[in-house]
């Protein structure tokens, strides 16, 4: 009997719907569904996401990855994981791991599933793309993120604030993941570009308690969850719709 | 009796599975089904994704846009459209608009949308995010595109092949789109900053004949399709999967 095969599931942005059919029927086949244990008592965003569609009979697996920047505590969460994931694999039996987003883009799958090729590099391993956070805000906004000749930069601001002006000088359009420690300080330099105007903040987006800041000149401070972003659209004419008139 | 609504559909990058559930119940339901129509006598790609879900009964709607730089041309064609959808939309039936990749990157709906939007402002217009090309070549690569503080720039390289130098210098991961009629360039210019092998070509993502071009050092040509994309990752310390050994 061979392993089982090791699949990242993007669950999109927290709307069960927004799952792909792909990602779906991989999820429904499964025998065991990992996903990242929440904080303390509350339940993640992907485990919410994928529990309408689970079977009684699915075995649920959460993995702790613990919210650090120590590398040696990373990498052992990272090994404690895996070894959890292989017990599975190595009896034959499939497991999907979900993520929050795309499994891609800013995912603890990449390092999970690498800590996993380290110790067993036969395991197969297979991602499944989905919706990722900046076109489900965009969406949630009725905004397009780009067209036409437009250039997009993508920031973890959290940890580039240094960087957003330079963004600022060659992209059209910023999006700023992990906004919510420095809110205050991306707004300050949004405000010297005078951009506010042309700036939306995003805060749970598929989720049913979303919440969308489209005017941010009253906002100099906000309080904001982890699953925020904003957007930057320095080129678009604005209209009452906020879509633009033509390229 | 009120307008139908005016529904923008991310069908992803071309495989009928990677629709979001949300995208398949809208389309689903919708008596009338747009999509822009193929090149020549060939069947456009979003045609092609939605086809083994559409039932006789929903009416097609196939809608002309040249592929011109030509303002006047564009705008002409986008009201041709718009007036076109507006005839469903006036005796109060919805109409989806299927769109290839995500309908808020880089997509003809946000134009047309937009068009529908200045003729008849009460319209409702309503965007359902899905899978943009990026997340899906970096799935099919089993690469992942951003991880942990890296930066991202995504740019349509027809448009800016001038700015990829300056988006090497600052982003660990730029995607360009837009790739096939520049490849070339772009190829000596990745000559020149040594990321040939830190360089990956898909063609058509989504789509069965799919193509993988993993070391460009041996590629200074290449005929691609209109559907293919460039990833440079130039952080990332390479391993035997592509995947990275740890943050």
């Amino acid at each position: 009997m061979g392993n089982g095969t090791f699949y990242g599931i993007s669950v999109g942005p927290g709307d069960p719907e927004l799952l792909t059919l792909k990602g779906l029927r991989l999820l429904q086949q499964a025998p065991v569904v990992a996903f990242p244990a929440g904080i303390g008592n509350k339940t993640g965003l992907a485990q919410q996401t994928v529990t309408p569609w689970l079977a009684p009979t699915q075995h649920q697996l959460s993995l702790h990855f613990p919210y650090v920047q120590d590398k040696d505590k990373l990498r052992q969460a990272w090994k404690v994981a895996a070894d959890k994931v292989w017990q599975f694999l190595k009896i034959g039996k499939d497991v999907v791991f979900a993520c929050e987003g795309d499994v891609s883009f800013y995912s603890t799958f990449t390092y999970l599933a690498q800590t996993l090729l380290q110790h067993h590099p036969d395991v197969l391993v297979e991602s499944v793309p989905g919706v990722c956070s900046p076109v489900a805000a965009a969406a949630a906004l009725g905004l397009p993120l780009t067209v036409g000749k437009q250039r997009l930069a993508v920031l973890p601001a959290l940890y580039c604030l240094s960087d957003l002006e330079q963004a600022l000088t060659w992209a059209e359009t910023i999006v700023l993941l992990k906004i919510s420690s420095v809110y205050s300080q991306v707004w300050q330099i949004l405000q010297q570009y005078q951009l506010l105007e042309r700036s939306w903040v995003v805060e749970r987006v598929g989720l049913p308690d979303r919440v969308i800041y489209r005017d941010l000149h009253a906002r100099p401070q906000l309080q904001l969850s982890y699953f925020s972003l904003l957007i930057v659209q320095q080129e678009l004419p604005l209209s009452r719709t906020g879509l633009i008139t033509d390229g």
